[in-house]
Formats: C-alpha cells, structure tokens, sequence
C-alpha cells in the first residue's frame, strides 16, 4: 500500500516477480479488494496467469485492514496501528512465514516496524539503510550507509554500519574481502567532522573489516572502495544529490539535443549507448536498499517505485535472503562484540598487573 | 605558489585577466624568479605583451620569500610563516593596495590567513566558503554555504550563513530576493538532524532573508533556491560527490561511444550539445569559491584550476568587490544583529512588565 504509485506499481512489480523469478512465492499483503482489484485490469492472458499462480500457492494475497498514515510521524504510525499493511507483512517474516520484506512506503515507518516486531541483531544498537550505487566497474558496486535511518550518530555505530556492510558485501555483493571507507572530506587521516575523527580510530581497530581511511565524494563512484559509512543524514543528502544531478544532466542534454536536425540525428545513433549506460546505473534496479541490523531480510524500496523497481527490490530481497545476509551479519557483529570484549579484558587485566606492581 | 598546477597555471591565469579583464590590476604574488621564469617561457608575442604591462603597471610582480607547506596543518603554516605568498597577497588586500585576493592554495589556509590578517566582518562568528553551482536555469545559479570552512556547525553559524549567502547573491549574483533554503533530508518542517532541527525555527525569524524552509539534495539543481545552507561537511560531500557524478556520468559516455562507427559518428554530431553543456556546467567558471564574512573580497579556487578557471576566478573577485559584496554583508548582518537586539529588548521588556503586574 506504500510508495507513489502505490497499489498499482507496487502490486504488479510483486505479480512480476512471482511469475518471473524462480522458486519464488510472493504475499500480496495490503486491503485484499484494493489488491484484487489490480488483477482485474491486467490483460486477460496476465489475468489468468495471476489466477493460476494463486491457485498453486505462487501469489498469495494476505489482508491487512489498516494503511499507515504518512503524514506526520510515520514512526508513530506503525505502532499506533498495529495490524496496517506494513506490520502484518513483517510479521510474516517474524513467523517465518515469508523469507524477505519488500515495501516502498516511508522508510522511517518500515525502519519502525522492522525493529517494533523483528527486534535488533544482537550487538547491534540501530540498524541502517544501506544502499547499493553503480561505480565505473561494472561489477562493483558501492555499498553507502547510513542512507537514512539515523540523523545524528554515535561513533560506535559507525563502526557497526561498517561490519554490517561489510557481511553484505560479502554474502550479497560477492566481495571476498570488502574494503570499507569512511566517508570525509579529505584523505588524509585528520580530516573531518567531529564524528569521523571518532570514528576513524576505533573503525582502524576492528579485526573483522579491512578498513581503507577516509574517502571523499570524489572518490565515490570510482570503484576503489565497496563499503561506505556515514551518519544517515549525510548519506541521504548524497544519495539525493547524486539523483538529482543525473536529472539534471538528463534534462540538459535532452535540451541541448533537440537544437537541430544532426544533432537529434546524433541522438539516435546514441540512443544504444545512452540504454546501456542507464542499464549500468538506473536506480530501478539498484534502487532496493536493505536494512541491514534486523534479524530478516528487509528491503526498502524507492518511494517512486515502478514495478520493475518493485520487481528488482523483491530479487534483492530474495538473494539477501538465500544468501543468509541475516546470518553473515550476526555472525560478524559477534566477532567484534567478541575483540571488543576481548580488548576490554586485556586493558583491565593490565590495569591490574600495573596495580599489583605499584 | 598554490595549487596543483602551480606555478604555471597560476600565472597564466593572472596574466590572462591582467590583459583581458577591462580595468584590473594584477599582483602576482609568490617567489619572484619562479613568476619570471615562467614568462620567459611564454611565445615571444605574449611575452612582449606581459613586459608592457609590467612597463605601464598592469601586472606587478610581488616577491614573497614563503609558501606555506601544505603537508599536515595549512592553518599552522600560515601562522607560522608570516612572509608566505598567501599572508602577504592578503596583507595587499588589508593595506587597500588590492581590492580582491584569488588563490588556488588550500582552502584552511587560505581561510585562517583571511581570518588572522583582516579579521571577521563584525556580528559574524565564523566566515564560510560559498561556492556557485549551475542549475537547471541558465541564469539562476545556487549559491551553496558552507562548502567546507567549519565541520561542525552551531544553527547560529548556520543563519550567518543564510544572511550572508543572501546578500552575495543579492550583490554578485544579481537576485533581487534570494530564496534562502536549509539542505535537509526531507521537505517537512521537522525532518534533519539535531543541527538543522535547531536551525530551522531560527532562520524561519529573521527578517532579512527569504527563508523558504528545508530543501533535500533532490531540489539542488532545479533552479527553485538561491542561496542553500548547510554546515561546512554535509557541503563539501556534496560538492565532492557532484564533480564525481559528473566525472562518472563522462566516463560511462566516453566508454559507451567509442562502441562502433555509427555511435562515433553521433557523438561527433553532438559535439556541439555536449560543448554548450559544458560551458554551462564547467567548474572552470564556476570554480571560483568566495570566503564570506571576512572584510575583502577573498575567492578561494578550485586546487586543480587550470590558468583558465583562475581567470575566472579572478573575475568572480572583480565582481565582488565591484558590486561591494563585503558592504552588502556588513549591513545585512548588522540588521540581522539589530533584529536580535531589538527581539532581545522586547522580551526582556515584556518580562519585566509581567514582573510587575506580579
């Protein structure tokens, strides 16, 4: 029920899936008539094919009688009303009933649920948005979060943010050995905000991730680093800046096109390499951003979510899901907790031995 | 002495607006014979050209035996050397001798020298750099404040900036009402982080600016907002990341048109979109960076300016301090200051009256 072209977009992109994708069974979970409505519209071919598919179990649609408000707290929203569309698909996945969560309503209300009825992985203190960009290498994608779950953020949860990112890199991405950057404004090891001077010590400790320093904005879509941490705040005013100047680089080379005959003429020529260059970075496919922290696959789609947008959040899901992205990341964040402690040890059994000596 | 390309591209530049500007002086200001050794290197006719102007006072070499190095702390260095290039250009600027101060050195530096020569526009707590960003509107540039002078912000800083940004645009930019935005992560009033959630309420009172409420990275570069604020690290990530959207977005085209003859030859045929594009959007001119909030008009260029975004800068400067960008920010802040006071007055008025009803 959630995102702009909500139930539409959102309903057909999960029909896509379930009918596309291998071995997948998708739960339609919203008001069922505003649901089965959809289905009426679809060519009768496509109809028919969405009848099948519930018949045999492929599409299930499971109702929720309520929709969360977006208007003012969506947070608020969520636990107010305890059987909308957003919780009772998560409870799904609490259940065990369903692998993975996909939904292009407010990130801040799935944020909510996913904690309000999944909990946190242990050893994590908030989970993050976490959001897979294109690069100049075509098989390596850049892995930004927090891209929005938390304004204002401590140091210690940067560093979760980059062990986390780190076990979906590896488990989902296929990155062997991740390396992480924490993003700043300059290389050199001193630079920074006052959260990232913090951070960056304690994230050069950490066993379990190979930490590269600092990275800037300009280093970002050069294929050098495959995680990226920052507070939620600067990485959601990245992701949206770096959206809005692929707009306006569309929009002046649309205007500038149009000039005159040889130029529309050089457009045409173009048009294959201007495709295979928005297949490289069209936010429909990269634009499902896990959130990752919560014991469950669950996908964050872009609020303007098409149903090929839609249908490639639910594959995301669906890989996060087989590739145990939950597991991998308990297991990371467990090895930390475990250096940590470790290091607390340590420190305290010196303490004790310099005591002991004086 | 400043900059990646320096010496060469620095001199050239200043020698370029020396001949090409109407009405402009240019001080070269840096070690005398690495200046002088690089006209020697210019063809025999520009060569003639620049030792008339020297003849008639148009170009004045300025020895300075100094350069700040550049390696761990600029602000340090420019303390420490009182007679490096940049100390003594702005003690040029200081003296009245100059009426505007371009460097391609590092921007700490520059500031500190700024801030340690002329010192701070009275009522301004800290001077931020003000970079000029193309829009989608051909004349509606976005002035974006700070671009990275002060990492962490208080929400008063924050307003200073917004006054100050505001008057610039106003001068130099030529917007009779600049509409003032806050760079956040969502249109509502209550979305950001603690920083701009304080900001927010405190910009909405003041009386000089045209405060229209939070903008998101989306909004940059629609051409809806003159002048955008935010502290001096979520600016220069935004920066950093749009040169690096634009680089990428340059390699994918480059790398997708050599594909086959015919995209070759499209891509000739938009070679003219693709110049006038350019010209729109080339950091070369609008790479120039103003430092506002110091008595002089300081303009901070890109490290990696080549001679022809120094010229522009140096034109940027020219402007500045023709249209008196300095006396514009100094009266805009001080009714700011005056509106403060007057606010302050009232309410301490209205609570000795409640006192005395009491």
């Amino acid at each position: 029920m959630g995102g702009d072209n909500a139930p539409g977009a959102i309903v057909r992109g999960g029909v896509d899936a379930a009918l596309g994708l291998e071995d997948v069974k998708v739960f339609l979970v919203g008001r069922k008539d505003t649901i089965e409505a959809e289905f009426v519209k679809y060519p009768p071919a496509l109809f028919q094919q969405v009848q099948a598919a519930i018949a045999d179990g492929r599409i299930e649609v499971v109702h929720a009688p309520d929709v969360a408000e977006m208007d003012d707290a969506p947070a608020k929203a969520v636990r107010a009303k305890r059987d909308c569309s957003i919780n009772v698909a998560m409870r799904l996945v609490k259940a065990g009933k369903a692998d993975c969560f996909v939904s292009a309503g407010n990130s801040g209300a799935v944020s909510a649920s996913a904690m309000f009825t999944l909990g946190r992985i242990r050893g994590v203190d908030r989970p993050a948005i976490a959001t897979v960009l294109p690069t100049r290498l075509p098989r390596r994608p850049l892995l930004l979060l927090d891209a929005g779950a938390n304004m204002d953020c401590h140091p210690e949860w940067l560093v979760q943010f980059a062990v986390m990112g780190s076990a979906y890199s590896h488990a989902v991405l296929n990155r062997t050995t991740p390396l992480v950057g924490l993003l700043s404004i300059g290389t050199e090891d001193c630079k920074g905000n006052d959260l990232t001077k913090s951070a960056f010590p304690m994230l050069k400790r950490v066993d379990t991730i190979d930490f590269r320093g600092n990275v800037e904005g300009h280093d970002l879509f050069q294929g050098q680093t495959d995680v990226v941490v920052c507070d939620g705040f600067v990485g959601n005013v990245v992701l949206k800046t770096t959206e809005s100047v692929c707009h306006a680089m569309g929009y002046w080379m649309k205007r500038e096109f149009r000039g005159n005959f040889w130029r529309t003429l050089g457009s045409l020529l173009l048009l294959g390499a201007f495709k295979a260059i928005k297949r490289q970075v069209d936010p429909e496919i990269y634009g499902g951003a896990p959130l990752l922290g919560v014991p469950g696959a669950v996908v964050i789609a872009h609020g303007s979510s098409s149903a090929k947008a839609i249908y490639h959040a639910i594959k995301a899901g669906v890989t996060g899901a087989k590739n145990d992205m939950t597991g991998e990341i308990s297991r990371r964040i467990a090895d930390y907790e475990l250096q940590k402690k470790t290091e607390e040890e340590q420190k305290q059994a010196e303490a004790a031995a310099a005591e002991a000596l004086a």
